[in-house]
């Protein structure tokens, strides 16, 4: 099988929030669609090993903030580059509330969508939730960010290669997990995050 | 809610299409995601009422062709806009075939998944499979279509209203349902193939 070919589904870009017993969290992600009507449903999947899957298990509910075009890297760090259980990504910032009182961004998002959990199924890597869709609100006029704007706009171009040092391992830059070894499998799939080998940076001697 | 919300999720533009019993069928959708990795699974989204839905449930298998920014409006009509059950689609076109002997096209595609259905889920409207995916090929290297592009560049647009007749019914242009009456609910959804009020056409006197 060749995987590049599942490079050429196309995807949105979302902030995906939740909170359980007052502690709320929020991820990014770029897998939700809508999956029924009437009522309307949408089909989002999350990593296992995120926290945010840990608290909507709890909570049954979330908010989905559909990022758009005017979206920074610096909104995508905050959210999808760091664990929630380290830090708290909603402390020192102030964001609208959803009927659930899930946060929601208020900027550099086209709409969002407050939902409550109706079925989960657990992938193996991560979890897939079916839920209804309570409320929509139109945020902003500009277009949807998609996966693909993110991926050629948005997203850091890697460093040129330092020809004149010895690598001796591969650091995730999603989560910090260390590869040991000076070549990377091209199949490598991190196994805390699980992001791809091209999210590894190389570590020199 | 306002449903508009919902229009900022983004999608590609598939067609998916399965074969029980030597009987081919496939039809246009846009609601595919991968959701786990390890193995490699895929969610995609099915209209019940579609003869490909019923298909689907007894062959276990599809294969989905990732259509890309050269798909025509003739493609998406031959596929999209009429059943299975009055014509046979795959009559009079050669089309390659996947390891299930499923057919993909070798046009206006940039990768094909090879599936194979591992569960389902019946979500009114709509039946949710989520499936292994057994094999893919990339093949174009055209950018995907996604479904803001076919909204915007190949669906034809609508006509100017003929002020001078009175409107006295709406018909689906996807299926031809007829709604008897001369305003159309904005919020109206066709009860026959699900599509919006946006895609029927006045009916004149």
């Amino acid at each position: 099988m060749d995987k590049k070919a599942l490079y050429n589904l196309s995807y949105g870009v979302f902030m995906l929030a939740t909170k359980y017993e007052g502690k709320a969290n929020g991820c990014i992600t770029n897998t939700c669609i809508q999956v029924a009507s009437n009522p309307t449903r949408v089909a989002v999947s999350v990593l296992n090993t995120n926290y945010t899957c840990d608290l909507m298990k709890k909570s049954g509910v979330f908010a989905l903030s559909l990022l758009d075009e005017s979206c920074t890297f610096e909104t995508i760090k905050h959210f999808g580059f760091q664990s929630g259980r380290d830090v708290d990504k909603f402390a020192e910032i102030s964001l609208p509330l959803d009927e659930n009182e899930v946060p929601y961004l208020g900027w550099q998002t086209c709409a969002m969508l407050s939902c409550k959990i109706v079925s989960s199924e657990d992938l193996g890597s991560h979890t897939l939730f079916i839920a209804e869709v309570v409320d929509g609100k139109v945020l902003s006029e500009k277009a949807p960010l998609t996966y693909a704007d993110y991926q050629s706009n948005i997203k850091p171009k890697p460093e040129k290669k330092k020809e004149d040092k010895k690598i001796v391992g591969w650091r995730c830059k999603i989560c910090k997990y260390v590869y040991e070894g000076s070549e990377l499998p091209k199949d490598f799939t991190c196994p805390l995050c699980g992001h791809d080998a091209e999210d590894f940076e190389p570590i020199y001697e």
